[in-house]
């Protein structure tokens, strides 16, 4: 199927402006590159048109005007996504929500609260903190919750918090003839009919444009503990966590960062671990059902050689800490200055990832490539960042060989080509192998029917 | 849409015995009479044939020829449905999976296991008693795990471990052209494309058949320790559970039976607990870790009255007070017998529970017609059960009111009209007052692009 879509002439742009105020629509050149770039290595495609909504009406409003006109629309969070996820491959308009920015309503006796999907996710933390609760889910960006619901995104804590799969109980979507419907109750389960925020969740803004969204929250623990903890060898770090999963014990965070990584976030973050395959844990709890953790911890980690467990109990360190981590992306990228990444994103079940883990590291010191490797291990998802210089078509080539060789091999060992990063148009290739022809044709299937004249974010996740 | 279906005539059967074994394609009355009929009081409905497949190239064979015939097609686990879910509104062909009862592979490695979707939740936990490993969730009726991911089920381990919705990992199913699908690998988290997985699962075979269904599992805990606590209220047990909740404390099981469910409960199991509306709960995990739930448990129960603990911690006591819960349904239907039951299944945010229970207790007494309530309070769900005779029209009448406005209470409380038994064609009237025109209309979209000729248990969630 090949859209032929329509001009975004004077006229289309007159009618734009009868829909919003006249500052929140731009086609400044540098405003459009900007909302074209995300943090990818995938080329920029700036849209035609941005326009920064206030309300789930204006989204309407403007999609029903797109559709009508059969122009592509793009939304737009943060910009922070890694697989050309807001590239506008066939131009069109680029719905901007940071704007939609308001805490709906906060529910604490219920555990859940309901924002516009501009929120940030430090900023849904920082409106939460004094109400003893928190939102888990924590990307490395500061990313918008529309944005991480689109993406399926995770995080550190989701070997134990699960996902915004799990996370997300209700949506309030724009679907691309400009409707706007409710995905569900509040209900903490439901068996009625077809599970509509879950369709949501994941679609990348193919199906329809997230404009609010309703979370479970948590209560903050009693006790929260973190620490480091570095390993003789890699694989002994990664049985650790294999170990620490099998026994069942509920780790709140458990990530890895190689050696290489540790050098790069010593560097970037002015730290002074010791440069070793790491683990990063962090434990939630009662103070005793947390030190049970510890203890269980610290001695299946001996069984493997980590012995040097650095401790941050202090909010402070701990914040210190977990920076450091969430900057690893950044901090593998300031090695070389100038410099882009393409970034793996691989999730094998839990018995298979020693096996992946230690044929990535090996793939990196067969290449003539620098490669970091940090993930979110507990959940058998791990990331490879190889970091290419852009004007350099031998490294980037080289980048996209080794990250293929690790999306073939975690799908050859029934895993994902992506664990949280999504598919975008960056990762179009892998969906054939992970679900075969026919369940691509389903994908096609929910596309068409749901999205028939393509202009809902085309060219992401599946072609028509 | 009215769709034309097929006939079944001699030749059509002569095709399906060549697919497979003659002895497994019945159309005897009584066979097909059964395969029509669930625990609910819906009408039965027959199919025109039974087929008892033992395999998912079977399956596929089947739909192909049924879908060559435009033929509909309704998958049969156990029948312990209670909205008409396998009622053949249209006649055809029952596919009856309970036959494919085969453990397809147990990974203890990666709690996980592979079923085909005719194993019960009983004897999949019986095969994996040596493994320490158990899946939890446990509808009422030893059910069919195809069947409990087809209507979304849960039951009184949801609390703490989530329903089918979270702990399916992927799923094999056949679609209604007779493709066979693998819905997800198996690794723990995944943003690869549309969520396929939760497509299917609470679907109620609409949209295809599920054959194999990955499930998590979970570590058999260390420490088990259930009890059966009595309060001086309905209110005070709701306000108990309302505190456990928000105060975080992870309770494995929070079942609530009023006092009239109580007394049926003594009558059936032959028990003698205090009649009283009764909170029974279980905790699970480090022996530290129950001690401390108790104490807080008990402390937040005697705030609101409820002080006889009785406990259970050898486990046949736990599974003689489990097993009473689970009989809950047939106790109190046999309070009349010859009766047949309508369950209200209403899940509202936890904060609205109390209002929700105590309005519906108010309209059972100012009804001529008996029920009693027992329900995941935990979750916000509970079940009222009304016993009507199945000649008395003004009985099923009155039952069919008390459901109507407990469904519409909990849609007022943006709660839901199904926690967990599904939609079937007893609550479609329900959906669009749930999801508004909108809404159902995305569904009615998913099943047209998926099943365009309606064949796969039509009549079921939407209506084309």
């Amino acid at each position: 199927m090949t859209t032929a879509y329509g001009t975004i002439d004077q006229t289309f742009l007159n009618q734009l402006h009868t829909l919003t105020d006249k500052d929140r629509v731009s086609t400044s050149k540098a405003l459009c590159e900007q909302h074209g770039t995300d943090e990818s290595y995938h080329k920029a495609q700036a849209p035609d048109v941005v326009v920064f909504t206030l309300s789930t009406k204006e989204v309407s409003d403007v999609v029903k005007l797109c559709a009508k006109h059969k122009i592509p629309v793009i939304p737009y969070g943060t910009g922070t996504s890694l697989e050309g996820h807001i590239a506008a491959l066939h131009g069109g308009v680029c719905i901007d929500l940071s704007q939609m920015d308001k805490i709906v309503e906060a529910r604490p006796q219920d555990m859940d609260v309901t924002v516009e999907a501009g929120v940030t996710r430090k900023a849904l933390n920082e409106y939460l903190r004094d109400t003893g609760l928190f939102f888990p889910i924590d990307p490395g960006a500061d990313a918008s919750l529309g944005g991480m619901a689109s993406t399926r995104a995770s995080g550190t804590n989701a070997v134990r918090y699960g996902t915004m799969r799990e996370n997300v109980l209700a949506l309030t979507v724009v679907t691309p003839n400009g409707d706007i419907v409710k995905t569900a109750s509040r209900a903490k389960k439901s068996a009625a009919g077809y599970d509509l925020t879950r369709l949501y969740v994941g679609a990348e803004g193919t199906l329809g444009i997230i404009t609010e969204v309703t979370l479970r929250l948590y209560g903050i623990p009693e006790t929260i503990s973190a620490a480091v903890c570095p390993f003789p060898g890699l694989e002994e770090a990664v049985n650790t966590v294999i170990s620490i999963i099998q026994c069942g014990i509920p780790v709140a965070r458990m990530e890895l960062l190689d050696d290489r990584q540790m050098y790069a976030v010593n560097q970037y973050s002015k730290l002074d671990y010791e440069v070793a395959p790491t683990l990063f844990f962090e434990f939630h709890g009662s103070p005793s059902s947390v030190e049970e953790q510890i203890e269980m911890v610290k001695s299946l980690a001996e069984d493997f050689g980590g012995k040097n467990f650095q401790w941050a109990s202090q909010l402070e360190d701990r914040d210190r800490l977990w920076n450091a981590r969430h900057n690893a992306y950044y901090a593998a990228l300031a090695l070389r200055p100038g410099c882009k990444g393409v970034s793996s994103d691989a999730c094998v079940p839990i018995s298979r990832l020693a096996e992946a883990i230690m044929a990535t590291k090996q793939d990196i010191e067969d290449s003539f490539l620098d490669g970091t490797i940090v993930g979110h291990v507990g959940d058998g998802n791990f990331h490879t960042l190889f970091a290419f210089m852009p004007d350099d078509e031998k490294e980037l080539a080289e980048a996209k060989r080794l990250n293929a060789r690790i999306v073939e091999r975690a799908i050859a060992m029934d895993g994902t080509c992506t664990g949280e990063h999504g598919i975008g148009h960056g990762k179009m290739k892998y969906l054939e192998s992970e679900f075969g022809e026919a369940g691509l044709e389903i994908m096609r299937s929910l596309k068409k029917a749901l999205d028939p004249d393509n202009i809902m974010n085309p060219g992401k996740i599946v072609a028509l």
